[in-house]
């Protein structure tokens, strides 16, 4: 059934029509608008692997002989080299990745290349494709988020006692652990790994075998496929679009793992504000070093914090990608339309741009490891002392006044109203409340005492918020025992 | 420590000022700027609920009396039944759900009203009613995306054997099963529901006991609220907040649903624009019943699709939401701001137009139960001989020539060009391949015999995809049998 | 030809079925899905303009006759009573304001009333009355952006020579002064209302006459109707649609509306971003009268920035409404499609959150009028101290000394690096460059004299910016002038 | 003042650090985050315009000497031949095009290089060039908006007398004349034609001059440089930022310039939907040229549209850019940040996107010009009987009907129920209304007569819709000629 034997290769006469049924070429301008060949090169790997795993199925069905299947991988092994060697020469001509490869293929081994494409599609061939390499992405990217979170992590473990106020609405609210704040991202990324999971069981489905829209002819064994491409489940058994028609034209994964990757910058734009903010100079609160910042071209004394600020910024790249997706999808009829084919630039851009972002972010808050000491070095600066200072500004403690006040007697709705009228005093005397004299205390309460001061010190607040995911250093405490041996 | 003795009541004189810190209300113009009471009221129940939870550990933990608890029961029982009669008197003073009800629960009760407050915030007590209103809803939504399936598997059993062109780029593809084409579709509202499900799991998460930001002074037992509110994980644990600040300015939860309902509207929209496109006159495919449909103020011919097309718009309605909370949570410093009471409005919206849309498409694809028959009458209608009609244009089965010659031992490529031939010579003269007589056919390949007539038949070229999800009438009962097995 | 004469209302009967050739009359949760009238009734004056304008036209051409257009203009005096008094019953049934009103007007009057749709559809009638609604909508909007414009203004000329740090990546930069800041905000709205202008040439454009989406074979005289409804340009020119199906179809003003909404929104938002920060503790640069400001349910002491940051919050609203409208007009084929019925509650909601925020922001800025005084009170509070406490750190006036050194002859190149070395020293010794003594700065240059710390003064620096568009209190002052007279 | 003897180059030694500032240099991680010269490069020409005009005005100001300026020019002539043959070695340690360009030049023309930055920052330079280089391309899309224009009306002339069904919602609703549907599309390109124009209003202003953000302390004649830059109005007026701050941070421009393209690609997507219905078998109306169509890697019958759908894709390409750069925008305070270097890769493929876009459909709607025939060629095919076959189904003159009544006295709702009952006994029947005959007509209504059928054809219908924006030949016949005229 199979020979190698050199023939005619129609992908070599595709310059001139698409094959005998067209009257024309296609025009350079319509050529450069619809090849994908220079963005979607990236998925080669994922290319020649999909095609060794069909190609090994076909074999092993006796759809194409084993000798063609030798020639394949020998072809794809040749084909690897010299697209790592850099001597691969890209078509615009062959528009995409696949052809490319499998022109390429043909050439060195003859009528075996001319027979991969039976029965797949491009349609399928790429879904899978793009499926493989996000896949292996998602993988990057879980390490990634695993990375920053132990950075955030370390951070906080030296500064749990370090106390800053914690703001609402940017005003003075209650005194915070910083080591307590730096794990509230941890939360958040810790979230994104999680939904990134979530996102990697619908990315890691096998269409290959949908053929261009309605399945094949061929008596395909698609489990094997899917076994070979590692695209099974966590009991083992091979996930395989049970739909054709749904397996060449679902985009869902794609726009799925953008939402996703959305979110992660927006904790991302959260914590760059904070850290631009706590660097301004009437803040104080941190530093990051300077291979993370750059100066002005005019103004001497400038050292911008334009890491932060161009992640923040890059978040508005994602959320762009994020809405494109959905508005290319949105009211396309079944099955595959050649709209599709944007869904590549956007998705590889989100990639690249979350993963350089994680990359540099984990560096920026943690540092880097010095080899010679075995400790990390170089990440933020924390200035507690300008922390302090803030945290003793805006009445941070008022609220433990009327907590104090409940554990008296009162109702807490009146010991709320009785504090705001302290503090109403005190901003009148232009002093905090722990500077008011206890009698003028008591004169708004009679069963104030002596011990309120200490109630309404920073540590005194920060001890007494002790229950779980409070700021009390004994909760950031066993928080942070928990984070390490999750992520140890 | 506990009296329920009636006092002075800090919110009725809300109208007034904040508290005695402010020297002037607001302004009217501010009050309907910033309050809520107006769109958050829906969520009363969720309030109620995670009130008696909050007040039944509090009494648990000694930190209100047992008769303050019963206060608090008798009191919310009391306003439960005003809401529900319509009884109840919302306040636009009292800004929002939350206030109003505490403020109408000391009228009725006093002190132990003024005690339930102790050790929580509004800022996790809104973070926890809309989570816990949210869980309530994603349940609704399950239910309705089970419903939709069944319809769709219904009207997909009943048409297995009826054939219509499978599309791609709009342009006559192969010929397909009109159920398998519906069952495309079960897959993607199938997603959608895992993916409702993923979310969730983040959704059913307790922050109450976060308090401000900063968690509280208060032995509260969380664990024990999330147990009351049901909000435990698949072995039975609490789900609560790890980590205070981030209990309260999460919005992770609400983008990640709003994204997921939009995706399902993304499949609404395709879906409409099939359902358009196959009742217009020129394709004729389907109807769908007339209460689904409007008439002209003008034409007095015309019957217009105009549920499809309303739930296609309103596609833009719930994307248009995602952007707005991702746009809204983009670069927020911690811990809660203001911005996030702008949450509710595009989240319920979402809801409620997801709910309408799911809701009113079950009923248009697959009718409504007629209690007198027992079965299903009034969804779509379906025009088998139009279908075929189409299928039989545009060379549907050209593939399946390809796939005939290479079982007679051409590689893929070379088949695929000698069939472009063929079409060639068939378009010229204006007839179907079948309609080639053998003898010119076999004057593109001498293995051609008179059996490929049957390989070129609609039903050959079905029948031939029987692969997993291929469209082959058997592969098409398998699944069938498969979804009925699962959505029963 | 006319006659009043009661007879048969198809309108009425609507609720049983569209019209006889309808089998079926709507479910009620398809009239819920697909009704407009409870939003679409706030365009009620519009309609009936239109109506009016389109009867009077069709009138004049003897399309109707005299004593219709009469009995018609006294049916809709009627209707505007009822409507005004509150006792108009708007009818679900009946679909949407123009049905509504119709149908009414035909109860009131007969036969005129079933002659007023001639040669008109809902098609070109819809877009005719939210072209007219909207219309208005921006001459309110351009009056409350002047008013807000104004308001800055009267800050700015207040506070010419208060000077605050300007920031670069919210790092001190050069000395600014507070007037000159405002007015970057007056720049701004200027710009938003000049493309409000632009919108509102392509809003200003009569679609009626259109029909349902071909034209009509009545001879109407639309340039008549055009005139009537004030729909001219600024050369006195009837500006009337000049294709039918554009007509119809065209909803480019809404999405342009929308998007100009949105980059004004924008600049609120970076205002209220600017206005939150700067009321932080830890800057202290204004505060905001407390009618615009929150307590906590929780925290006694908090003063929340509650507008601003509600403000802020609603820029994501109406991006994505604006979102939403772009997505839903992307891909419709011509001419109108019920898709477009999803224009309206976004566009709404734009109209209302714009003009709600425009207003408070102006009186937040402003303050509002006290007529016993006849100035305003109750703007925001300049802290003039804190600002120049904050612009005395970082060395703001570090670009004077380069500048300085130009004078002396360096190039800029060179004079920068200098002065970075300067800059390094004094940090390093924890003072300002004006603390460093006159011999330590010579080491740098030979060529500073004494009079260089005039120059690295902030009065000196501020000075020192007296071209066209700097901060110089001149310069100032020149633009304050072409501001009030241009706003007079 | 100034010589141009060799110096110390700082920008060669930024690869070491930022300036005597900074205690260690970029990371090659961060460089590539932060860094923008592999995609602002393509600003030189507006860069090295700019510097040009800048230094210009230095030299007459007598800033710098008169030799400088010589030097500058010379230095700049030959950085421009470097870059125009590929020479120019673009450094990623150098940041950007502005930096580039400064340090060659510097290398080749010393001390005169160095004082090119006099008076100016990268801020007022950047936000320079992005407008400078933007307004170029505003004028070359006018000029493809232009050329589309003109492809549609010329297809427009030669089709003023087919005749296809009109549709609202996908329905036949009335015939129409293929001419008048394609000047529907030249009315949208029109009008984004004349909003480019009013974005070009607001691009077209000069930012010079404002420095970092504070203005310069350099007696700058800021309006010679903008008369030399083109930057005036239509009164021959200099436009300039009035507002240093304003004057760097505003991206207005970039927003308001993309959500003009957005709309523009909305209407691409409208018309290629139609595009590719119409070329779907079902209709058959139209066919496009081979070379903008591309076959199928396994199904040898296909030619897909897909240049259309790639339009069609495209569209949410730029949308995403225009939400990319609103998030982007959104809640930065002043002045500039650095998020706002993300501007450009946007603005940059929007740009691409849209040119490429207009051109490529320009000819594909209206073909190339044949040099040996002076004609145009290869446009799309109209197939004018299948689009008579289309018009003939659906009842599309069925309002004619109506119509014909109210000319026979009936009130329009009258007639129109009338109607509705004559279209359900031809449904009924299963033939066309001409196809009744006279006397079942009558039976609906007594005065209808013989030339009942002259208004029911097709041709009958489409005249007498003759006024201003109809569809009847004459009318169309009209508003081909304004629009040759224009475009002329």
């Amino acid at each position: 059934m199979s020979t190698s034997a050199p023939s005619h290769n129609q992908l070599d006469t595709k310059a001139e029509a698409w094959s005998a049924l067209f009257s024309e070429p296609m025009s350079d301008l319509v050529k450069r608008y619809t090849s994908s060949v220079f963005f979607d090169k990236r998925m080669w790997q994922a290319d020649i692997q999909g095609s060794l795993a069909h190609a090994e199925m076909l074999s092993a069905q006796k759809i194409i002989g084993t000798d063609d299947f030798a020639s394949i991988q020998k072809g794809m092994a040749q084909i690897t080299s010299e697209i790592e060697a850099g001597s691969f020469e890209w078509k615009l001509d062959l528009e995409d990745v696949h052809l490319n490869i499998e022109a390429r293929l043909t050439a060195l081994v003859g009528d075996a290349g001319k027979r991969l494409h039976t029965g797949r599609s491009r349609n399928d061939q790429v879904a899978t494709d793009v499926r493989l390499w996000l896949r292996g992405e998602i993988d990057l990217i879980e390490g990634l988020l695993k990375e920053l979170q132990l950075s955030l992590v370390e951070v906080a473990a030296k500064n749990v006692d370090v106390i800053l106020p914690g703001f609402t609405h940017l005003q003075v609210a209650q005194p915070v652990s910083f080591g307590h704040h730096m794990l509230a991202y941890v939360e958040m990324f810790k979230r994104d790994a999680e939904r990134m999971l979530d996102v990697r069981k619908r990315v890691n489905v096998l269409p290959l075998g949908s053929a261009a829209l309605a399945g094949t002819t061929y008596p395909l064994d698609r489990e094997r496929v899917a076994k070979t491409l590692g695209m099974v489940n966590d009991q083992g058994e091979a996930c395989v679009s049970q739909n054709s028609l749904d397996g060449v034209s679902d985009r869902d994964f794609a726009i799925e793992f953008t939402a996703a990757a959305s979110l992660c910058m927006v904790h991302v734009s959260r914590l760059s504000e904070e850290l631009i903010i706590w660097m301004s100079q009437n803040f104080g609160f941190i530093k990051i070093a300077d291979r993370f910042t750059t100066g002005s071209s005019i103004m001497p004394q400038k050292k911008n914090p334009d890491v932060p600020e161009l992640a923040r910024g890059k978040t508005g790249r994602v959320v762009g990608h994020l809405m494109g997706l959905i508005t290319l999808m949105k009211g396309q009829p079944l099955a595959y339309n050649k709209d599709n084919q944007e869904d590549k630039e956007p998705l590889f851009d989100t990639v690249d741009t979350l993963k350089d972002t994680l990359r540099i972010f984990a560096e920026m808050i943690g540092g880097q490891l010095n080899p010679a000491t075995g400790t990390k070095e170089g990440g933020i600066t924390v200035n507690a002392e300008n922390m302090r200072a803030a945290a003793l500004k805006g009445y941070a403690t008022a609220t433990d006044l009327a907590d104090y006040l409940v554990k008296k007697g009162l109702p807490f709705r009146d010991a709320h109203e009785t504090v705001a009228h302290a503090v109403k005093l005190a901003t009148m005397k232009g002093v905090d409340l722990t500077e008011l004299p206890l009698a003028e205390l008591q004169a708004f309460n009679p069963n104030i005492e002596a011990d309120v001061f200490e109630a309404l010190s920073l540590e005194g607040s920060l001890n007494a918020r002790n229950t779980l995911g409070g700021t009390a250093p004994a909760q950031v405490r066993i928080q942070l025992a928990k984070h390490q041996a999750r992520l140890a």
